[in-house]
């Protein structure tokens, strides 16, 4: 298989590095408008191709797909593009600037008969793959809320503002570890630096099932914190990916209710017992992102994080901004 | 002096049990309705007074003051009747169980001319006085906004929600640092485990100068978490009442905004240096507030957590909760 | 049953309120030569009898049991005398001054019926417990090698080394965990404040059965460390005493070694699994400690923390003073 | 300048990219007897120049200096025929498996002129100078006693113990804190996975200044570990290698001794600050050494990490081993 990676700044030589030691993947070329990054990968991968021309790539036969990690403004006329020369496409997250265009491109590349994947790494990484399989077997039992921070200090984006930036990750991992999307949303935040651009945000959902995710976000803050807790209705987890060595945590601990008829007044009986940290792999999951791009591009099936899901994260980003504009009014999400 | 512990359940105990040991408090009378609650204080404070009856508290000439450590829901009438009787007064935190009470019994207590405290711990203890005091010279510069966590698992209250029960802490901290009271609130929650008392909440506020504070609260959590990070424009400050060694730990971290006049564009400079964790004093805070409501009975005058502070917590709980109950919606403070 | 505390010092007042909690134990009788100490613990335990006369305690046939708190170099005279007096005897760690006593002390109880317990509280902890049974069921596999830390800031003692002061807690865990006694120790230290008084000491120690043990004893230390890592052939473990929630870790980590013959070089492979925290009892182990001598009265049968357990810490406290005296030299312990 | 770098196994080819980085450095060539090993770096570094024979970098007149990082049994041979051919030369640590070793190679850089130096990294590190700087501006006082922890799980190495593995490290980063070297050494361990190769130790100094400092190193450990401890007179020192932010924290803490004369007995004060932990630059090491060694090679002088350096860790790991072997027995320095 040949694929091109296109827009070759701060993400793009990663995809191109793996793509590179993927051995189904037969030719790597990189475009990218600026020469001088061209330049630079070429030292890395000199058995690369390399032009500064989309079209051309796009009208090589042998391309079978395009790896498309632009600014997202771009994202989807560069992926229209791509689906009307018949190559599959993978397009880094957020898949676009809007819901419309998501659904635009989607519409697109299933009538083009085109796999359509977006580059949301993290449903590919071994602490939320162990995390969705315990909630699949129901080890933590019904899930009662989930809340998440991500924040740190810097960097501030120039044109989009916390959410945009860092929500795709929570968004997108959330939504796969619930299989579900949320129906409300709220956002309220704050632009402390740059004045029009909202450097920390407070972000909650409710889904239908009724659980509640809260998300903090800032790019303003005195440690960096990726911390996530699941409070479920056997067991509670939480997910610390700044851990080395115990990223993931299971802590059988846990409140029931017991119904209050026979007593007159309810009664509640508290557990905890032991806490477990499952060994997790340690592949890196960029590689495994890029590899099932391929099989994508071999089959024409999508597997994981596919338009769908890159969809239902722009939905959510375009509602908690409207939410954040308007003093965390909530928003529900159809 | 001679003071009264009202009500001798869970927290009476301690007050009476640092009443005891202040010198200036030459006597203490301990009253509750449960006899076998004042048979077990007996035992350890064979030399106090006991009663069951409130009024003979009230009737006694020589008490000077009155503690009352009752059931929210009982503040109201016996601070009332305390006043009535020419008592000074210190009731527990939240003061009452209403704005419109709380504004009731200042007016009683300041025409009677008589002291009127309420039990906001936290500001008598030694790092929130600390963080004080880092806000008040500037050494943190502007607050861009302050994020705090409070949660572990249970105790579920029967009677209110996880805000009436954990946001006072909260609340008293953030006014006296801040100097001000929020003029909007935010609260989205959940009832999990006791429909009708939500036991996990997520309160956001906006205070007159702009900045922005957010509470996370939950009776459900898998880690006992008391953590408040303070985002100014010259340093961050991360609090952590869980700590046993660096409660305090001051961050010479930050990021400036250079104007873009000259550059076209808008530059940020990030900066991060030394981290600093100030020693703090390891007195008893309870000791210094008894110690301090034994002085506003002597001299007639409160100097920190009065009647107006007392008030404008239960103001924020009031409007949380109405926010909570209509799904987030902004609630103005007047 | 009637027990007396004899020595209310520091440690005395907390044997005597476990033993005032205890329903088995119907009277208590306080005896310090220091009238003053009884005076404050008569506040607290209204109804226990109280004597500045040691020989009137012996002479008092309705007490049952002798609980011995003065210091250590007293612990011996008293012991014999209690014994003497047909009482059975628990006595703080360590037992004894020397070796030479604490065996004298043993072969006088065993000689008169009596039972004889030493203060070694940690083999009455839910952690140590804990270990213990990990070890007994072979979980941890054989015991390659034990490394322990217990350093902090003070307290100077002005009579006896770190050593003495703090080795006593990990030799009897260690024997325990291990069911065997060090046949060969090292101890290397340095007096850094009071000439004399060494107060820091590293420990080392072999077993029969080729493990080593090592500890790290300090008054003069930045931080508290109370650490002890076991290294097994099967698995690893990490008991953090400073820790509140996971205070036993258990690794599932090793290394194999593989015959070198097939290969003509040895191979090893390295495995790393889940990380385990068990739930442990809450309960006070000197309550538990207080009951198991109560039993020890009752029956006559002491089942753990005997005098060979004590006399086996005397002896290794002495080699290792040798050889601290000796510039590090290794002591033989029969 | 004309560096070739010698032995591209697992550690020359960071050698080899830190020098293609520096300006200074205009030719880099990689020697290896392993043909296979030069193809992989012919790929990330093209431009450099490829050779299997050693003799062919010495008889080239261009090569200004050699670094070797080979394996430690040939270092001495490939170093002394590098100055023998006049040029310079870096040699990774441990310089030579001898002390002897060690001499002859020094008096054979003085008598041709020639740097040496020694590929002690951590000399080079920011918080080894930073705490080297607290030190010599007597910040910390007199020090007491350093103890340093070094354990992690694997890699065993074949041929020499954890001593010649680890302590290198520890022994150049205390020699060059304290200034001097130590009079006295002693080592205990054990090798409990392969007969003969000790896989853990723990090894006890002391210097003529009376300083004491403790090493454990073990292959064989739960979990990575890398704290040092320096305890001085007037303040205390954690440096952990393992944390992210603060690897550096300097606790204002101690005991000060009061003379007993006018009390008839000694007092102690304790005393307890605040704690600082010092922002530190972030550059790579390995690059200010490789720097290093250009400016050592222009300039012909050693400031860092030289011969001395070099012999001075082997002498205390020749005698370390020698403890090791001999039962822990004290072994003194010359």
């Amino acid at each position: 298989m040949h694929i091109a990676v296109v827009g070759c700044g701060y993400w793009g030589p990663n995809l191109a590095r793996n793509l590179n030691s993927i051995p189904a993947c037969k030719k790597v070329t990189c475009c990218d408008t600026d020469a001088k990054k061209l330049d630079r990968l070429r030292l890395r991968f000199p058995d690369n191709g390399f032009t500064t021309d989309y079209d051309k790539v796009l009208s090589d036969a042998s391309v079978d797909g395009v790896v498309i990690a632009t600014s997202v403004s771009t994202h989807f006329s560069l992926a229209m593009k791509a689906i009307a020369s018949g190559k599959h496409v993978f397009v880094e997250k957020p898949m676009t600037a809007s819901a419309k265009d998501a659904e635009t491109l989607i519409a697109a590349a299933a009538k083009a008969g085109r796999s359509l994947m977006v580059g949301h790494t993290f449903l590919f990484s071994p602490p939320v793959i162990k995390i969705k399989e315990c909630i699949r077997k129901g080890e933590l039992g019904k899930i009662h809320y989930i809340s998440a921070t991500r924040v740190n200090l810097g960097i501030h984006q120039k044109d989009v503002s916390v959410i945009w930036d860092l929500a795709p990750h929570d968004f997108s991992i959330l939504f796969d570890w619930m299989d579900e999307t949320p129906s409300k949303i709220w956002a309220i935040g704050r632009d402390c630096i740059v004045k029009g651009i909202p450097d920390v945000a407070f972000v909650t959902m409710e889904f239908p099932s009724g659980t509640q995710a809260h998300l903090q976000l800032s790019w303003l803050a005195p440690s960096k914190l990726r911390r996530t807790a699941i409070v479920g209705s056997e067991k509670m987890l939480v997910y610390d990916d700044t851990e080395n060595v115990e990223k993931v945590k299971i802590f059988d601990k846990g409140v029931h209710y017991k119904d209050p008829e026979t007593y007159g007044e309810f009664q509640l009986s508290y557990r905890s017992g032991d806490i477990w940290s499952p060994r997790l792999d340690t592949y890196e999951p960029l590689q495994v992102e890029m590899e099932s791009f391929l099989e994508a591009v071999r089959t024409g099936k999508v597997v994981k994080s596919g338009g769908e899901t890159g969809l239902s994260v722009v939905k959510s980003l375009e509602a908690a901004e409207e939410s954040l504009k308007n003093q965390g009014r909530m928003i529900s999400i159809s």
